[in-house]
């Protein structure tokens, strides 16, 4: 008897324009477009597999090895329900196909980074399981079609189909169905964007993100300006920046949108802050470094969250690893994936070192750094490497 | 031989709707109008001593007993000459009148607060020059006359002109002359605005609010929007709630304006943060109080700078009293002007007290506290309170 099961992995992004608020909250359809760089799987992926079989009772999920109900008209069960109908007109449409439509689904799902480390595991979760799921049933949508599914999943997973950078543009029609994911350009084209995420302590649980984008849309009135007047532009320039490979205007429009999205979260009532002193000292370092270098070299953003991403490209990463390293020491010493000799980097003369407490900041503000860069999309992975045995039932990871 | 002089006190004021941005930098005319509570000169005042005498050799001016120069063309410069234009006129229309016009002046002024406690002392001492200079001059301008005078020195100092409320309208001549201060209503129209103001300690010196405003008009695009479509409501609504009392509606707008205030400094390039994590702190206890309350009881503001202005009428300033003291111990013991019994102050059941870190923020975190109320317009004062000793030199002040 055949055994019908497919393993993908799928990346995180990262948003350089800032996805925040919903114009319909059941299709997920965003006020705005937005724009991500794909994160490197070797260093940072959510890996699902899903096997169909005529004996499993009901569709099931485990996560990271929890099981995690698949309630039905909820987010998950769309997903899954969109991409069983593909395979239903497959099906009908040949008749030799095997009918595994009609099978229930098991599938475990596995993040190989800490939920602590406040990365959005939701948009690569959700890649990775549609992503698997198109291949178990051999699907023939494109990656941008299968972003439709993935987007009524959870929205920016929409952008984890794609690797290098990635626009989800908003759409105009009211079936979502021109609200997808498109890739700008590929990891290929300018493969030299490396990614520095500074993982901050946060005694405080900030607010969710899904609460938080809908009281914007409800309650700041400078929001409505961001969608209709700021950010159009801005999607084309850093388009018009990553296919010149125009670090520069890349580094600006990042900064600017990643601080226009925190003021329409200041904006909104009350007022969300997910930025903390340790968050603005993050800033400060990169601002100052970008003004001592004469030029962007840097780039920060920050999603819902104190964590800190900072972009640069790889011949200055050691600069910057420097400088976080300095003044921002961790409880556990940076693995330096790269081998980068940041020790003996040299920070352009005249950096201020003012703009950080004297001393810098006690261990463990910033928890741990992850040094990343950008990326390929999805990933088909071997049945050797499938999270589900033989029953079809979770494998325990240790 | 005669002798002309003359004493003014002047207030501070704290805007609820706030001035952030200049259309015209050497007239000071701002790009929104703006709405401020003037507090009692009991507890926060400056005090200005002018006096004219023919052996004086040029203006001359002390502050806090340091002599600061009146460079011409200056701000400074500005108003006393503006005022002396104005004696000079009486002076050609009436030869009764002693020619002071032609005589320096010499100044001395006195601020009742340290600098060191973040508020604008540049506000209430232009205010307080102006008030002490028209008396000696006997000008017969209306306070909304002088206020032009007084914008020019120091923009929001033309709103001490007044006492209660006061608006500051942007008007729309090039020339300024319809860009003063008016009174919204009297103290007496609502008394029971009391106001509490919280030293918030700042290892980081912040971005000066003269250079800060005009970063923010060249680089925000969310700015534009606030300016034309955001405030002119906002003055409306604030005015009509002032002229009603209507508390709840005062501080639902007085807080959205100062997020909003706050929000646009983010949205500028590079950012300006004035708030920190105690800053962060006091929004989120005063939001938390009103959300108990079931309404909102208490209004945080913040200028450009860490400290809150926290508003709320006496009845509840118990409560507030209570809440700050409690999560924000000071190094100095709360001298309570008012001898309130804040200690035994019923907090509306169900205040959540873990939306601040647990045990509360360490001592000092918040360094003082300042209690007053909303208070009147300038005061001339005895000559018996002069700043000036018999030779027109500032007196020691123990």
């Amino acid at each position: 008897m055949a055994t019908y099961q497919a393993t993908a992995s799928a990346p995180v992004n990262i948003a350089c324009i800032k996805y925040w608020g919903k114009r319909n909250t059941k299709l997920i359809l965003p006020t705005n477009s937005s724009l991500s760089v794909t994160l490197d799987q070797d260093h940072l992926r959510s890996t699902t597999s899903s096997r169909a079989d005529a004996s499993f009772e009901k569709d099931r999920l485990w996560l990271n090895g929890k099981e995690e109900e698949i309630e039905r008209d909820g987010r998950l069960w769309v997903c899954i329900d969109a991409l069983r109908k593909w395979r239903q007109e497959m099906e009908q449409a040949d008749s030799g196909l095997d009918k595994i439509s009609a099978y229930h689904v098991h599938f475990a799902s596995h993040n190989n980074f800490p939920t602590a480390a406040g990365l959005a595991s939701s948009a690569s979760g959700l890649a990775a399981l549609v992503a698997s799921l198109s291949h178990l049933y051999s699907l023939p949508q494109t990656p941008s079609q299968l972003s439709l599914v993935a987007r009524q999943g959870s929205g920016s997973a929409c952008r984890s189909l794609f690797g290098g950078y990635v626009a989800w543009r908003m759409g105009e029609k009211e079936d979502g169905s021109d609200s997808l994911a498109e890739e700008v350009a590929s990891r290929e084209h300018w493969p030299e964007m490396h990614a520095l995420i500074c993982v901050v302590s946060d005694a405080k649980k900030g607010t969710s993100s899904t609460s938080g984008m809908q009281r914007t849309v409800q309650t700041s009135p400078l929001l409505q300006h961001r969608i209709k007047e700021v950010v159009p532009g801005r999607m084309d320039d850093i388009s018009k920046a990553i296919r010149e490979k125009d670090f520069e205007s890349f580094a600006k429009i990042t900064m600017r949108d990643s601080n226009s999205f925190h003021a329409v979260c200041l904006d909104t009532e009350p007022p969300i802050f997910y930025l903390n002193d340790v968050s603005r000292s993050v800033i400060a370092v990169v601002e100052e470094l970008n003004r001592a270098a004469g030029k962007p070299i840097a780039a920060y953003t920050f999603d819902a969250g104190p964590n800190a991403v900072i972009y640069t490209l790889e011949e200055n990463m050691p600069k910057v690893l420097n400088l976080i390293n300095r003044f921002f020491p961790q409880e556990a010493s940076f693995a330096n994936p790269f081998k980068m000799d940041w020790q003996s980097a040299q920070v352009p003369e005249g950096f201020n070192t003012k703009v950080v407490p004297e001393g810098g900041w006690e261990k463990g503000a910033v928890k741990s750094l992850i040094h990343t860069r950008v990326g390929d999309g999805p990933r088909k992975l071997d049945d050797g490497e499938s999270l589900l045995n033989e029953d079809g039932m979770p494998k325990t990871l240790n």
